[in-house]
C-alpha cells in the first residue's frame, strides 16, 4: 500500500492493539485525521470520524476516497455538547485532532479561535469525564506553543510563550487535557506536532502550513514565495510518522498525563526546502519576497525539536526522509489536485 | 491615613505620575481594585471603576465607603464589548483586575471561568487596540499558573503547568496581554500576584483566598480548619504593597511586555499562619482536618516566589510585615464585618 507506515515504525506498535477497538477521531476528515483513520482500518479498528466540515479548516470528504464504506462519519461540531455525548459513548479511544490551525486567522478573529481551541476542548473533556471516563485520549498539540525558541533544539522543558492567539489557545487546550488526566483520572496525553506534511493536507491556502501552499503553487506552475531571507530553520514530519506516534501514544498506559515533542533530525532552512521541493518536482521556481508584516510579527524564527523523550519512552522515530516524503506528497496531489483546490 | 502605602514603597513612585490621569480599573469594586482606587485618588487621578458585581466574585459597593463621590462607577461586564468600547475611550491607564478567582468553581463550571478569564480578556484587549491603542495596561495575573513548583523560590523562568482550569485560563489571559503588546504595540504588562490579603478582601467564602475565609471564621468565633498537616509553605503580600507594585508597573515604559512575580521573604507554613492569626487576634483556635479530596487534587504544595525581577527593575519591595498586615486586616473587618458577610 502506497502510504502505509514504514516497517521500522510499525515494529514498535503491537499489531493487535487496535483490533476491534472503537476509535473516535475529531477532525477526522482532515489531513492527519483521515490518514490516521486509514491506518486504524488497516489495524482492524472500528473508526468513527467526527468533523465540522467548516470550510476554513482541514475537513475534506475526498480524504476518505476508497474507504468511505469502512468508516462511520458524523458531521458535527465539537462545541455541540449534545452530539458529543452521543458520539463519545462506548468509544475506547479518542484522537482529538479537531482544531483551528491558522495563526493569522486567530489574530483576525480571536474569539472563533478561542471557541474552537479552548471551549471545544473543555466541552469534549467534560463529556468524556461524565459519559465515558474509561476512554483513552490523545490530543494533537503543536510546537507553536513554545513561541520563539530560547534554545535549540526545543525539548519539553522549554518555557511556553506563544507568539499569537492561536498558540495561546492551543496551549490552554493541551493543558486542559493534562489537568483532566490529573484531576479526574481521565487518561489523556498530548503530542506537540511540528510541521506535518503529506497526502491529504490542506494546500489551497497556508492555513495549515506554508508548505501546503508551496506545494499548491508549484503544482499550479506558479513560483513559490519565500518570506525574508529564507534562512529560518524548520523541522518536518511526514504524516505517516505522525500517525505512528499517535497510535503509539494511545496504547501506552504509563504515558498518560505526559506531553511529547515530535520532530526530526532533518531540519532545513526555508530556502533550502524551496530548492528541494523544486528539485523533487522536477520543475518550478521560487523567489524571495519581503516578509509580510502581519506574519513577521508572529514568526518564531528558527525552530527544531528535541524529540528524545518520545524516542526513549515510546520507541518512536521518524522514518520517512524529507525528500521521499515530498516525492510521495507531490505524487498524491498531482493525481488528485482537483479535489484540493 | 490608616491604609496608605508605607513611606518606603511610596519613595519609588513619582508622586505626580497619576495626577489628572484617567485611570480605569476592571474589577474596580473588588478587593484589590478598590484599594488601588483609593490610592489613585490620593495621587490625584480621575478614577473609573468597572465591575460586573457578579455575586460570586469580589465586587462590593461598601469597598468604596467614604470615597463614593470621588470616583465614577460603571456596572458592566467586561464581556460586553459595546460597554467596553464606550468606557475604554479616552483612558490613559487600564488596571485589568477583573477575573474569576475560585479554583473549585473553575472545575465545577469550566465554561464560565473560560468566559471570564479568557473571552473577557480578549474582548477588552480587542477594544483597546481598536479604540484606544495608546492606553497602558497592567494585568493582574497569578502565581497559580506555575502549578506545583519544580523548585523554590519560583522565578519568572519557571515552567507554567497549572493544576486547574482556573490556572490555565489565567495563564491564557496573561499571555494575550503579552501577545497584544508584542504584535500590536499595545503597552501591556502583567504582575503574577501571590496570596494577597488586607482590608476589603472577600471573606465570606474561600473563593479569593483561604486566608479570607480563616479571618471570617476567627471573627465569627469559629475554629479555623487547616487542611492536611499544615506544613505547606505560602507567601503573602499585604494589599497596599500590591497596589504599589501595580502603580509602579503602570508607569514604567520599559517594562511593557514583561511579567513580574510579586512575593515576600516572609513565607510561612499554613499551620504557623493559623497560629499567628489566632495570636494577633488575641483569641480563637484552629484544628487540622483531612484535606478535602477535590481540593487536594489541585493543591500546589509548597510555594513561594522569587520577586527579584520587580525589585531590581522597578524598585519594589514588600513593606508591610505579615503580623502587622494581619493586625490591620482584622481591625478593618472587626469594624465592618456586617458588610462582608
Amino acid at each position: 500500500m502506497m502510504f502505509s507506515m514504514s516497517m521500522l515504525s510499525m515494529s514498535a506498535l503491537d499489531q493487535d492493539a487496535y483490533r476491534h477497538r472503537r476509535v473516535m477521531i475529531t477532525g477526522g476528515l482532515g489531513f492527519i485525521g483521515s490518514n490516521l483513520a486509514r491506518q486504524l482500518l488497516e489495524l482492524g479498528a472500528e473508526v468513527l470520524l467526527v468533523d465540522s466540515l467548516i470550510p476554513e479548516y482541514g475537513g475534506n470528504l475526498f480524504n476518505l476516497e476508497g474507504v468511505e464504506s469502512r468508516v462511520r462519519v458524523n458531521v458535527a461540531d465539537v462545541r455541540d455538547e449534545y452530539s458529543m455525548r452521543y458520539l463519545v459513548a462506548g468509544q475506547d479511544y479518542l484522537f482529538n485532532l479537531a482544531g483551528q490551525t491558522s495563526h493569522l486567522d486567530s489574530m483576525r478573529d480571536p474569539f472563533t479561535d478561542l471557541d474552537i481551541n479552548c471551549r471545544s476542548q473543555l466541552s469534549i473533556l467534560e463529556v468524556c469525564r461524565k459519559i465515558n471516563p474509561g476512554i483513552r485520549i490523545v490530543f494533537a498539540s503543536t510546537r507553536q506553543i513554545y513561541g520563539v525558541p530560547d534554545y535549540l533544539p526545543v525539548d519539553e522543558r522549554h518555557l511556553l510563550h506563544p507568539t499569537d492567539v492561536n498558540g495561546i489557545n492551543k496551549m490552554a487546550g493541551e493543558r486542559y487535557h493534562i489537568v483532566y488526566n490529573n484531576v479526574y483520572g481521565l487518561r489523556s496525553c498530548a503530542l506537540r506536532l511540528t510541521n506535518t506534511y503529506g497526502p491529504r493536507m490542506r494546500i489551497k491556502d497556508a492555513r495549515q502550513t506554508f508548505l501546503g501552499w508551496w506545494i499548491f503553487q508549484i503544482l499550479e506552475g506558479r513560483p513559490i514565495e519565500v518570506f525574508g531571507n529564507g534562512t529560518q530553520l524548520r523541522d518536518f514530519n511526514y504524516v505517516d510518522d505522525v500517525v505512528t506516534a499517535l497510535l503509539l501514544a494511545g496504547i501506552c498506559d504509563d504515558m498518560y498525563g505526559h506531553v511529547f515533542n515530535l520532530g526530526s533530525e532533518e531540519f532545513i532552512s526555508l530556502r533550502d526546502l524551496a530548492e528541494l521541493l523544486v528539485e523533487v518536482n522536477g520543475r518550478g521556481e521560487f523567489h524571495q519576497v519581503p516578509f509580510p508584516p502581519e506574519r513577521k510579527v508572529i514568526d518564531i524564527g528558527d525552530y527544531y525539536s528535541d524529540y528524545r523523550k518520545i524516542r526513549e519512552q515510546l520507541g518512536w522515530v521518524p522514518t520517512v526522509p524529507l525528500r521521499e516524503g515530498l516525492r510521495r506528497t507531490l505524487e498524491y496531489f498531482q493525481r488528485h489536485i482537483d479535489h484540493y483546490r
